[in-house]
């Protein structure tokens, strides 16, 4: 194995062992050794990619990325999507769980940021996009909504996560969007949108089976 | 002063100081002797009223009711109007602002629950009514709307806490009302209900005048 490849490898470790420590005990529990311990590599390796706690959480929240998304007719069914999928991974995903809750630990949040910027860039570029095909009605500022969607998703994700442990998240997100898209989809486009609680699994199957590249933020 | 009235000040005066503490520290940091110095009453009197750390948490999380709200014409408007007096109090008030917190606060939660019960019951009871008047449209589930829109607030408002201290809250909670209101209200009332980011205020400086009692869950 080339030395970089190994050093991907390692860094890839070191994250995945930060996520499940960060998403099972909060940031100000967490220590580097909990997380090295997990990772199974040595001090030196973990210390050359972080050299922090507050490097490590920057790290994982870096990794919110917006995988396993399928190009689709409609951007708004993208958007939609992109909820949706989002919903159905968290509860398995160690990286996006520590996400969730490093977004909220206000302790924090001074020290590492959010990944509200990142998920509310990548809804608003989506939402613009729909917007120029008129898709989305005039009126609607793509960023308002997007900063709307970001926040009160953390909401309900985390309503959902304190009343069922995340076993009805995708059923809350689907209720989030059917409550929303009325107001800024161009009503003849409604009903082609699929706004159903097993649509997420769906189309993670769909993007894992022919190994979709996930969509960037442009 | 009545002995019974001195018990109701003590109890109140001690509600106070813990919500100041939890609003400033969050649950974990928190120490009773902390709450014991803010409130200036004796550790015996303290003890008396809350045997521990969790039950000051449930007592803060039992204070969060909906004052300074008025009757309104329209039920829909006394909906909105719940949501945009506590975003005008909530910067301001600390029995809020710890409840805000503590229903974030993961690790708490186990110990002391969460104030959104609370919150969903009072949100449907005014749907339902609103329902009930021909207000809100017949396909409208109100406790699914309430349990939303009580989620959503949630993520709006640290959202605002996060990226601006809660300066622009009253702002981001109209985006809130004004995304869904189009999806549940009867299309005729839409141009009757006012969401401006100034109506909290306005509403909350009203039923101080007239000492409005608070509008409890019935």
């Amino acid at each position: 194995m080339a030395r970089q490849e190994r050093a991907v490898r390692t860094r890839r470790a070191v994250l995945e062992a930060a996520a499940e420590v960060f998403a099972e005990h909060g940031y100000a529990a967490a220590t580097v050794a909990d997380i090295l311990a997990r990772a199974g590599v040595t001090k030196g390796a973990l210390y050359f990619h972080f050299d922090s706690k507050e490097a490590l959480a920057k790290g994982v929240l870096e990794e919110q990325a917006a995988h396993y998304l399928l190009p689709q007719e409609l951007k708004l069914q993208e958007w939609v999507d992109s909820g949706l999928t989002l919903a159905h991974r968290l509860p398995q995903d160690a990286m996006l769980r520590a996400g969730a809750r490093l977004s909220t630990d206000l302790r924090g949040l001074e020290e590492y940021g959010t990944a509200f910027p990142l998920w509310t860039q990548f809804s608003a570029t989506v939402l613009i996009e729909a917007q120029r095909r008129g898709e989305v009605l005039p009126h609607v500022d793509p960023k308002e909504t997007a900063e709307l969607m970001v926040s009160a998703f953390h909401g309900v994700q985390l309503y959902s996560q304190v009343t069922t442990g995340w076993a009805d998240v995708e059923q809350r997100v689907c209720v989030l969007f059917r409550h929303v898209l009325p107001t800024i989809a161009a009503p003849a486009l409604l009903s082609r949108i699929d706004i159903t609680p097993d649509r997420g699994a769906r189309v993670v199957a769909e993007a894992k089976r022919i190994q979709a590249p996930p969509l960037t933020v442009s």
